[in-house]
C-alpha cells in the first residue's frame, strides 16, 4: 500500500515563525526553540479514516499521514511501535486501581522508545539527503541512532557520558557508530554534537534540535488512543528527561482533537516524573517558573532522566500546565524497590526510569491526586536488560 | 472479542497414541517421545476466516483458535509475538540474494524467541491449575519461564548452566524466579528439573516435556505465511538447539496445508543450524541416522545452541528430511564474523544463535544449495544485548 503524508511545514514553538520542511531544518535560531511539525488536519480529517489504521501492517509506520516522510522509500524501519499495552492486574489490586496500565516499550527494536524517535528523525535525514549524523546520549538514544544508521547507511557519532551503561556503549559499537565517551552528562555530550555539527558539517540529532524525533514518539499517542476505543486516558506518568515523548504525545492528543477522532472531552493529565537527583521540571513546575534551571550536580540510576536541563524545557512545562498536569520527583531508593516489585508481581523487568513511574504514581495516590476509578497508562520506556551492571 | 479454541487431544509423536488435554499431560513414557496438540482442523476450515487474523490485536494470542487454552481468562501475556519481518536489503545484495527476510524475535518481551512457547505453556499450566513451574535453561528460557510464571503468580525454579549469560540469570531472579547454577550444560540442567519435578511436585517445563510450549513455537509460522501473503517462503534457516521452533513451524505449515489456507504448493526446506562445537542434529542427518547421538565435550559462543542432545531428536531429523531440508553446522568465528555484519549493514544486533544464521546462509550458498530468486527467512532468536559479557 501507499500512503502519502500530509505534512504542511514547520513552526517554532515559541514565536510561531513558519519554516519549510522540504528543506534541513534545526531549530529556530531566534528563539532557540525547537520546531513542530504541521499537518494539514482538515484534509486528513476530509480524506482519512480514523479506524483504517488497524487493518494495516503493524508498527508505528501505519500512521504515515501523520508522519514527516514525503516518500516511504526513504522509511528506515527495524519494526518499531505497536508496542504492548498491558493491564497490571496484581499491581493495580495492591494499589486500588483496576484500570491501571502500562505501555511497553522495552521491546521495541534496539530495546527502547528510542527507536520510534530516530526511527522518525533518520528516515527524514535520509530523504533530506543528509549522509553523517551525530547524537549527545545518555545511553538509548545512541544505540538506537546507531542502528537506524547502519540500516540508513549513513555514518553515526554518539557522544556519551562515561557512565552510560556499558551495554549502550557496546550496542553502539558493534552497529558501527563510534562511540566518543566523555567525562559529563548528557549537556556536555551535547556541547561536543554541537561543535561537531558546526565544524564538520555532521548533522545534529540531538532531542529537540531537529523537528524529526518528536514526531516518531508522538505516535505512542496515537497508539493509546486506539488501544482505549479513542476515549483518553485521565492520567498519563511518563518518565521525562529531555521531554520528547511527553511534548510529543500531548501534540498528539491536540492533533486527534482537531481531527475530531475522540470519542469523548477528556484529555490526560500529563505527569512528569523525575529523580531526586536531577528535577529541574519539578522544580519549576512547583515554584511557578516558565524556564527551568540547569541543574547542579544531577546524579540519578535513572540515567535518562540525568538531564540537568532539557532543550525543550518551556515547552514541557506549558504541555504539563495546559493538560492540569503536574511533576513529582522519586528518589533512587524508590526507583529500585519498584523495579523489584514491578518485576515480581507483573513479570516486567523495567528499567529504572520506567520503575520511576511506578514510584511516582505511589506518590501521586498518598497525595490523593489520582482517583481509584481513573484510568491510568504508566510507561516503561526501555528493558531491564540494558541497565545490568557490567 | 472472545474466541474459542479448537483443541481436540494430544498424540504421541511416535507411536500415535491418544491422550485427553482436559488433564495434565508431559511425554509419552511408552516411547519416551513428545506429545503434539491435535486441533479440530476441519472445524477450522468451516468456520474460521483466514483473513481475519490480521485485523485482531496484535500478538501471538490472536491465533487463539490454533492455541491450546480452553479459557481466554487464562491467557498470559507480555504482548509476544508478530514480531518484525525485515527486509535484508543490504545484506541481500551483498549476497546475492534480493528476497533474504529476517524474522526479528529479539524484540518479544524477555528478549527473546522464548516469550512464545513460555507463554504458552504457562498459561496452559495456569488454566489446568499448576501451582509450581521447573525449567532447565541454557538462559533465554529461564529468564521467559521467569516473567510469565511472575505474571500468573505461579512459583518458578530454574536451572541454569554456570557458564549462562548473566543477564539471562539476573532477568530470571529479579522476577522472582529461583536459580540455581548447575556445574555442566543444559542436559544436567535437565536431570536436575527432572529430579526436582518427581521428588517435589514442581511440573517440568523443559523443552518437549510437555505439549504446549511447542504450540506458542509454532505461531511463527502463521505469522510468516501472514506476511508472504499465504505464499510459504522457499527456505526457512533456523537455529536448532532444543528444535521447538523448527517442528513447531514445521507443524503450522502442515496444518495451514490441511486448512487450505496457502496459495501455492510451496513448503519450506528446513535447514538446521548448529555450532561446530556441538551439532547432533548435522552429524545425524549426514550420517543418514534416525536419533542423534549425545554430543560429548559441547562448546559454542551460542549458548542457545549448546544442547548435546534434544528430547525430539527423532522429530527434528523427521521434519528436516520431510521438508526436503538439510542441516549445517557453523564455526564461533564465523558466528562472531556475522554477528558484527548483520549488525553494521542492517542495523540488527542480534543474538550469537541469530548470527549462526547468516553463516550458514552463506555456507548454503557456497554449496549451490540456494538459488539467488528463492525466497529466504532466516531467524535472529534474541536480543544480542542478553549476551554480552559481565
Amino acid at each position: 500500500m501507499e500512503y502519502t503524508t500530509y505534512i504542511k511545514n514547520l513552526s517554532c514553538s515559541s514565536c510561531g515563525k513558519s519554516f519549510t520542511a522540504e528543506k534541513i531544518q534545526t531549530y529556530c535560531e531566534d528563539c532557540k526553540a525547537p520546531l513542530m511539525v504541521d499537518y494539514d488536519l482538515l484534509a486528513i480529517k476530509n480524506n482519512v479514516d480514523r479506524d483504517k489504521f488497524r487493518y494495516r501492517t503493524k508498527g508505528m509506520w501505519r500512521w504515515f499521514e501523520l508522519l514527516p516522510v514525503y516518500d516511504m522509500d526513504n522509511v528506515v524501519t527495524l519494526g518499531e511501535g505497536d508496542t504492548p499495552f498491558l493491564h497490571l492486574n496484581q499491581l493495580g489490586k495492591k494499589l486500588g486501581l483496576p484500570n491501571l496500565f502500562l505501555k511497553e516499550e522495552g521491546v521495541n527494536p534496539t530495546g527502547s522508545f528510542k527507536a520510534r524517535g530516530l526511527s522518525s528523525a533518520v528516515s527524514k535525514a535520509k530523504e533530506l539527503g543528509i549522509k553523517k549524523v551525530v547524537i549527545p546520549s545518555a545511553g538509548n538514544a545512541g544505540g538506537a541512532l546507531a542502528a537506524y544508521a547502519a540500516r540508513a547507511e549513513l555514518a553515526a557519532l554518539v557522544y556519551m557520558p562515561r557512565s552510560s551503561p556499558h551495554s549502550n556503549i557496546m550496542e553502539s559499537r558493534i552497529t558501527g557508530a563510534e562511540v566518543q565517551l566523555v567525562d559529563g552528562l548528557i549537556n556536555t555530550a551535547g556541547t561536543y554534537a554541537e561543535q561537531k555539527a558546526a565544524t564538520e558539517g555532521w548533522f545534529n540529532i540531538s532531542t529537540f534540535k531537529e523537528p524529526y524525533r518528536v514526531e516518531g514518539k508522538k505516535i505512542m499517542g496515537y497508539e493509546i488512543a486506539e488501544s482505549y476505543e479513542w476515549i483518553l486516558p485521565d492520567v498519563i506518568i511518563y518518565p521525562t528527561g529531555g521531554g520528547t515523548g511527553l511534548v510529543g504525545m500531548w501534540k498528539a492528543f491536540l492533533e486527534m482533537k482537531t481531527l475530531g477522532w475522540l470519542e469523548s472531552e477528556t484529555m490526560p493529565r500529563m505527569i512528569a516524573v523525575q529523580s531526586e537527583g536531577c528535577a529541574p521540571v519539578v522544580k519549576a513546575i512547583n515554584s511557578g517558573a516558565n524556564v527551568c534551571e540547569l541543574w547542579e550536580d544531577a546524579h540519578t540510576v535513572a540515567t535518562g532522566l540525568c538531564v540537568p536541563k532539557s532543550f525543550a524545557d518551556q515547552l514541557i512545562l506549558r504541555n504539563i500546565r495546559e493538560s492540569n498536569g503536574t511533576a513529582v520527583s522519586v528518589s533512587d531508593q524508590e526507583i529500585v524497590h519498584w523495579q523489584k516489585q514491578l518485576a515480581q508481581q507483573e513479570g516486567i523487568f523495567s528499567c529504572p526510569e520506567g520503575a520511576a513511574t511506578v514510584a511516582g504514581l505511589v506518590k501521586l495516590i498518598a497525595q490523593n491526586s489520582i482517583g481509584p476509578d481513573e484510568r491510568i497508562v504508566i510507561f516503561n520506556t526501555g528493558s531491564g536488560i540494558k541497565y545490568i551492571d557490567p
